[in-house]
């Protein structure tokens, strides 16, 4: 059976080389944050995911989970391990110290989440949830409603959900049922069906707090008028334990693609008692305010997935024997040659390769924006941080879960008939890995927000935000013997970003349907640049080191040869969508319903 | 549930307006498939496989194949679901009526399948390995054996399967293990495990013909050593009806992604029973005598999936209702509009029609060149038939499953959340579909054959038969005012296929590698053209029903509208391809093996 091993070489480069992530925990006063803690706890991170979440990847894909007379039970061994994880401390690294966390950079949590995540995604929702619904009262709850939950979620004894979509209503949640009716004691009755609701009822907790979106009876139509609620599973009792059970049950749950293992609900609320958080009408506003973590966690599914999916294939790649090297015999002594001597396997494993490591310095470089949106001390750069996450955000939640996807059927088809049936889990991947690019706004409302939202709505100047950097480095490297070539390539795609979206902002003023016909290709194109960018970095590091006299000579070497491939055999799809996006809203738009 | 309907329209507009099939079967001497026939071929055939085969896609899923003691039960209904399509005749519609077949066209049983196989995937499999089967012994076999077996294979009495994968050999077949051992009596005793045989056992017929490949005690060492038995699980006794059971037995049965209805089995021989088919040391030649037939076949899987994911995420987008138009309310009295009204679903929809009604007609243009190359009265049509089917079936298999999978995972977009459920069907079509780019060769060897032993085997001979129609219609369209433009485009392409070939040939002569390095990249660079050249023909025949004064306005308004879509958004992917393959060997061969 397959092991996921967390790649901690590729870690640390990213953290460190490329980004000095150590280095600016101390700049926020994180001084907790040495770098031997941190060293500590990528190594035990590593040990425990791979040692207790990996073994039940894919029991845990098989058993699934049961539900009977409302009650869900998961896998054999989540309980278990849930209870190791919570009392290793790991769920509650960047919770405040004030409610029992440890207070460590939020990025080192995400980077922790990683691991977690790619050795087993449906576990990871669990703690991943909680996680949402902790900040969320965090963020907008009173002091009163913090000091009850959040000591409850931070050691993990309760988990959380966030209960948004409706049978009727997903990504259009204006359209929302559940009702929520003032009672006299400034409490709430909460009715009504959600459903897709992750780990909404499950066997690991004593208590599950419930996130919901209502309306009340008076509300405004549509988005203006959603509260957002607190509906925990049994309601606290006056010393803030487990009390009376509330009138909210699990209906059923679903049966899914993948992750399996992760409990889908259809929650019935039914007259349960809520309580208000944040202001009355603004519960979209609440939710928004956790979405660049959530949506950077769900981009990083793409990487986790993709990784897990690599780690298999290179190994089989290795060992499996077919065929001779096109060259001749590799492997003389042997009845065949290992696969990865063939040119297209290669460039299957280099593809993946490209992908997860262009998503991890792509994911890491936003969790750091994400810590100076949180510590830094001046306004400016926490609002400078702000913008650019803002920009970032849709790229990392729709890029990397698009290209986490190529990977895991790369992966799979690495492997030939082997990758198709369950024994070798790379068909796992896959199937878990599709959700990624539909759940958390599909990658279709991401394009939307990217384009619509963000570039076209702030004028351009998000976009700036970014294209500056790339200018810059272009720049820097532009008379380099080695890396000009590469420089003039990138400088071209990032003027031709600015003019794309000159090109698409002037048709939109005409017709509002050119931003949806050309958005999901300009947030590809985007994507493709940015990492164009984040590998010319990579590949500059990796020269440095290597000109210095580094003895990791084949981890750097790597990293150049994969900045050369993605140059040349994958960044020339930028010019598809490119071409693609300008064929405008006519080509989407002129043929009628019926003609379909 | 989604119910598969043979889309009746776009088979005939194939059929008929594109390529008069029905006019070549008359020309080929093929009098009994009358248009009369063909018709009521086509609707009987629509019903059966809507109410037949449709119904039990989901259940068929779900229950799986399940096996005791080498005893293997397919899931409910399909036993029966096979009897009805035997007694119906749809098994021997094109077998030879010396055998009791209907000796209908070849091309008219591949059409049929695609009902079949939409409807039901799983299902189609048991017929379409007999078939294979059948096929070999007719073109293999002895009187005596073709008497014996292909009268019980062509009323379906008895299935057949073929035997070629071991645990540790797929694609390289020189490396088979599985030893046959001549006796006295002039039979063989085989011993040997094969895997992944499809339908190797089930509870659907009496007996089941093995095809298996194996080799002679004494055989030359590789693929020139490779000899061709029959292995029936009963033998046939005196009056060639099931004997005594033969010592072969199912070990297990494979847990898949996917196609969970067709039985993959793990196939024991221990010294079976078996008897030579063809010569000895040429079973290779045998099986691959069949293959256009069979990759054709696999690649029409592409086409099923996407056809019927289609179907199901278009009646989706009519239906659901989610956000308003960017223009404002298209359907002001509901609470919102259908989600058709969004640029991107129409992106997403018109992706999947566009490959898919492409794919029809590369699927029947191919198709009726195997009705050439085997009806055809002149030597010199049947080999001309022959040297276009070498070029394109390997584009057939690998561009078809590429594209149809492509289709089914944005099917599945379309529905978001609702697609990765089992409820709706659409992820199971995925999981279906996965395995086409894997099997009978998977696209990566589907490439090498193309750019290898095809066209660069050929001296460019075999593209060149496919250039030149391309050039002949380019310089027929060039002035036209409304198509003359996408001629243009066509004829570049067409030209800029010719020096990649030459560029890659040349390089290939220093490097073998060369060819290994550009073919997945060089087949679908061709099979975007190969399309191209295809909805151009559609649309100049859509065009001239519409100048004709034609009633079916919206039918041919939307070949029109997808033909300007393929071209304006999808066809740009070409240069992609191209620029990616130019990269040359040295992309991917530089990295060392330590480096990944």
């Amino acid at each position: 059976m397959p092991e996921y091993n967390a790649p901690l070489r590729d870690m640390r480069f990213v953290m460190d080389e490329l980004l000095d992530m150590t280095g600016s925990y101390a700049a926020y006063g994180l001084e907790d944050a040495t770098p031997d803690l941190v060293s500590a706890i990528l190594e035990e991170g590593a040990k425990f995911t791979n040692q207790v979440l990996s073994p039940l990847n894919r029991t845990g894909d098989e058993e699934g989970c049961h539900i009977e007379n409302g009650v869900v039970t998961t896998p054999k061994g989540f309980k278990e391990a849930y209870q190791a994880y919570c009392e290793n401390g790991w769920g509650s690294m960047t919770a405040s110290p004030e409610y029992g966390g440890q207070g460590l950079p939020s990025s080192l949590g995400l980077i922790l989440a990683e691991m977690v995540a790619s050795a087993n995604y449906s576990f990871s929702m669990y703690p991943g949830l909680s996680h949402g619904c902790a900040a969320a009262i965090a963020a907008h709850g009173t002091n009163e409603q913090k000091e009850l939950y959040l000591n409850k979620l931070t050691p993990g004894t309760w988990t959380g959900t966030m209960c948004l979509t409706e049978p009727h209503c997903g990504t259009d949640l204006g359209l929302v049922k559940t009702r929520a009716v003032p009672q006299a004691d400034g409490t709430y009755k909460v009715t009504g069906t959600k459903i897709f609701i992750s780990c909404g009822e499950h066997d690991m907790s004593e208590n599950i707090v419930h996130l919901v979106l209502a309306k009340l009876p008076d509300a405004p139509a549509g988005t203006k008028g959603i509260s957002l609620f607190i509906v925990p599973k049994f309601l606290p009792d006056a010393n803030g334990e487990v009390g009376e059970r509330n009138s909210l049950i699990c209906g059923s749950i679903e049966h899914k693609m993948g992750i399996k293992a992760s409990a889908t609900c259809v929650m019935n609320f039914d007259d349960a008692t809520g309580f208000l958080i944040g202001d009355v009408n603004k519960g979209l506003n609440c939710m928004f305010t956790m979405m660049n973590h959530a949506r950077l966690g769900t981009g990083m599914q793409g990487l986790c997935h993709g990784e897990a999916s690599y780690q298999s294939a290179l190994a089989y790649a290795k060992d499996r024997l077919q065929m001779r090297s096109l060259k001749g015999p590799a492997a003389p002594d042997k009845a065949a040659d290992p696969i990865i001597v063939h040119p297209d396997v290669r460039r299957m494993l280099l593809t993946m390769k490209a992908f997860n490591e262009g998503n991890r310095a792509l994911a890491y470089h936003t969790a750091k924006l994400l810590d100076q949106a949180h510590y830094a001390a001046e306004e400016e750069a926490r609002a400078d941080a702000e913008a650019q996450l803002a920009f970032l955000t849709p790229i990392c939640k729709a890029f990397m879960t698009d290209t986490g996807l190529e990977a895991t059927l790369l992966g799979q088809q690495v492997f030939g008939g082997h990758g198709f049936i369950r024994e070798w889990g790379q068909e796992q991947h896959v199937r878990d890995c599709r959700i990624a690019p539909i759940y958390e706004g599909t990658n279709g409302i991401q394009a939307l927000d990217l384009l619509g939202r963000k570039v076209l709505g702030s004028q351009g100047k998000l976009l700036k935000t970014f294209t500056k950097q790339v200018h810059l480095l272009c720049k820097e490297v532009e008379g380099d013997a080695k890396f000009g070539d590469y420089a003039k390539k990138l400088a071209q795609l990032n003027a031709q970003w600015g003019e794309l979206t000159t090109s698409v902002g002037m048709k939109a003023m005409q017709n509002p349907e050119e931003v949806g016909a050309a958005a999901v290709d300009y947030l590809a194109f985007s994507g493709y640049v940015v990492h164009a960018y984040l590998w010319l970095k990579m590949a500059l590091v990796a020269q440095a080191k290597l000109d210095e006299g580094s003895t990791e000579v084949d981890f750097y070497k790597g990293k150049l040869a994969t900045q050369a491939f993605f140059y040349q055999r994958l960044l020339p799809r930028a010019q598809a969508h490119a071409e693609a996006l300008t064929a405008g809203a006519s080509s989407l738009m002129d043929i009628a319903v019926e003609q379909f």
